[in-house]
């Protein structure tokens, strides 16, 4: 005999773009760019078993509640954004005990021609995960992905085993580069959002350029480290840093030499260092990285 | 002042590929294609808090060793692979005191025409996770993913409550479409790899068509249901189905009727639909989803 | 002073599924799952120069018409579909005096429970484009895409120039895989589509597992050949073939010999071998590959 | 009988990146990242028709070829660069009589920490493709790809047809956003490569923001007259602009009003424009565009 065990359904991926003409500063509009998933879970075993959906919201209904809660919320941060879905999912689906929602915000530059002209600015993703519980509470998750750094210098590897498969040489000076996935928890559901984005994405990048690296772990801990230090509205970091490999090419056999001037760009395989680092008095998770 | 927290690291992505000359029934060859990703853990604060790399196993040398244990276990089933890799950090790197194998399979099919030419299948991926701890023991997971299957009929969704947010009619004839990624837990570390995997697409396959389907929820539980009761090796089933929706084209201002004949295959948003199937004397999970 | 030059402009990738109920000859249901492109060109200087939009058929329309033609030709073959559309603009639409249809077409396999259970085969696409031009005439170019094939031997590489930048080995052993495109270019727009593709397929994989392989060049060229010689139907064969480099990996740092037992696929770069075979004698292209 | 048409082979996608430490006017160091593709064509009959590979450098000389100038070459502009080595080929190589350097160029932004730390832009892709024929002579294109722009207003569409399949309503305001890809052709194979990007994609984006639109076309034939103005050294610019559909959310269902407030940026269908603004006096294109 078998059961039903831990599930949850929703919409993922609706695209939602808000324009709130006139809002910045110098006049013109500000632009939101969201890619918003919604998760719910309760009292589900009824469809699974049945096929009785008679406490199933539907995606569908899911769907127009992110675009029709972007109406008041969309010219604000992310995160007050989640936390008010997430919130209306358990206060009106009496079923519903649970609501996650996740957030990928895309950055908007403006064109320096007029006020309402934008360009893609790419360098990174913006994220948000909350998650609100009748009984658990509510957590909150922000961070980036998708952002490329790199260090020409000031990295090292060496000191390592060496077991029958080692081959790899020693090094006092290598290329660094990472595609940073990181995620900081906040202590509680109220918080300054856009300051505590801005600076975490600033301590970050400051600890990854700054940090002579001996091995990428080292580099994770210290960006995990400054982020906590520089902002005591977060108590948690977890980090994945793909260790993109760029590899000295051999010019030898043509005559020239390679003075750290010439590398190859490796797709796979590449490291992968994956990493938490906690403040002392970290909060207890609950059901934050669900 | 802040601590380390979980970790672990790796080498993601090492892309071996084994023949095995003339081992088919029919005299063929036998090509088997893998992606493999290592993630190891234990004593691994040396490298994280001042850069002490004398427990960190090098991830080119994982690198090496997924290809040098390709040279025997490579024509064998990708679970008994996996195993022997995981066993091999924790038994010889003493700071290790675990290891996570994922591996994915891409599937070959012979072309007619000599025994040693093939075309890739296409039509789903094999997955493992092995994970071997020191103290906890081992857990195997298999599953597959990238399987994408179609109902054009035979599933209803109606009977949902309907909140101030819900435009969705009901319906008791719509097409199903899902890309399906599922998991399943064994009960021990030893089983018949290849045939549990057969039969388990096996049965997935002929639950997802056999269930009318009242709602994809109903679906993922009869899945789950029919691999547990068909595999007594295993004990547990995860699975994502995202909902792919097909909309059917309003044809009227056309002059046209459609019945049921035309539709529109919709990319984002699409439902996503996940849960949990147990037997119930599942043995404990413990570290098998990590 | 600056002029308009050559220009296009239509909707893209508009997804079509239709479902023939009971068509398939064991009463099963046929699916057809196209990927639908329209360009149109002709009289549009107008809208390029001063946004006057009296000739440009709207993008949306294109799509609607998309949906609208699956009614009737969605059952049918890909190319009478394609064909059907492209006259439809030039023959409605004045200031159009050219279109051109592109389709992707994937592939469904029944799941054998009942008629109406599919598994997207994934094994590669097939393709048609159809220009249909008021003055020029109509061509049509079909082929396949996405399609993976490899030989564990039978190929070899050697004999080529070494330049102070070649440090290559010869090899009389090679693995040799590829991911085909392929189109090949009809000598008018009436045949037995069906029977044309399924053999077309059909050569192409015979060529490529039966050509003992010098070179890919060698191997595009007899696949060509093949497809030219079996299907009198066709002109004209053009071919990308991707050299997906499969590497030995050199176990003797690990005491281990490799007698072309394991590999490591590489991603990039890749060689790219791009070739056209023509048959004798071949009609004049026009704008076919336009 | 069938007989080999145009042709060509080569290395792609071969991931370059280079240091140059301390050039940065700075004193910072100035990283190049870049991905080469490099084609030959000439007489290649005996490869194909019989496998005698005497006239074909190996791919992977050209491999090492674009490794070795970049080491000279890679602290300079990509044009250059990509002029070197399409040259180089057809001066050493007696049998290939033409070759094509494509390379894309990823861009880097200084962490303001130290010289030597980089994040990537990723607001757009730099490219560029020097054709050099043995008798035709040499052609530069260059452009750019992957820049997505959006204006909140200032577009309109309307005053097009209505044909059977037109339901499309005409708007007066509507959200226009594309992905840029737009390629100048340079009159001569001799420029200052580093001002004419700049200021090409200056004009690029002030043409699309300043450009009242009353459809796509009317702004991509504003953009490359503005760049052809701009720029002397060009004559030719083409375009490919996908119109990346943003649709208003109907929030009346919810009671909600939507003054272009809230849309659903659409991924598929999407409208693709495509077309070329020429000088008046420009150049013979001859092989530029193959």
């Amino acid at each position: 005999m078998v059961q039903l065990g831990a599930n949850r359904y929703g919409k993922a991926e609706v695209r939602v773009v808000h324009v709130a003409r006139g809002a910045a500063p110098d006049g013109g509009d500000v632009i939101k760019d969201w890619n918003v998933s919604s998760s719910l879970s309760g009292d589900l075993a009824g469809t699974h078993l049945s096929g009785d959906n008679s406490n199933v919201l539907a995606t569908d209904s899911q769907k127009n509640t992110s675009y029709a809660f972007a109406k008041a919320m969309g010219g604000g941060e992310v995160e007050a954004y989640a936390l008010a879905l997430a919130t209306h999912y358990v206060d009106t689906q009496e079923p519903i005990t649970r609501a996650r929602i996740a957030v990928q915000e895309y950055g908007w530059t403006p064109i320096p021609v007029n006020g309402h002209s934008f360009a893609r600015s790419g360098q990174y993703t913006r994220t948000t995960t909350v998650i609100h519980d009748a009984d658990v509470g509510t957590s909150v998750v922000s961070g980036i992905e998708d952002l490329v750094v790199l260090k020409t210098t000031d990295s090292e590897f060496w000191g390592f085993p060496r077991d029958p498969y080692t081959t790899l040489a020693e090094t006092t000076d290598r290329m660094l580069a990472t595609e940073v996935s990181a995620r900081w928890r906040f202590r509680s559901a109220a918080a300054d959002w856009a300051e505590v984005h801005a600076a975490a994405v600033s301590a970050l990048l400051s600890a990854f350029a700054g940090t002579h690296s001996l091995s990428l772990q080292q580099t994770l801990y210290a960006i995990g480290e400054r982020i906590l230090t520089d902002l005591p509205a977060l108590c948690e970091v977890r980090l994945a840093l793909p260790n993109k490999h760029h590899f000295l090419v051999d010019l030898e056999p043509f005559g020239l030499s390679n003075d750290n001037e010439v590398y190859i760009a490796a797709d796979r395989p590449y490291g992968l260092i994956e990493g938490t680092v906690l403040a002392d008095d970290a909060t207890d998770p609950g059901i934050a990285w669900d």
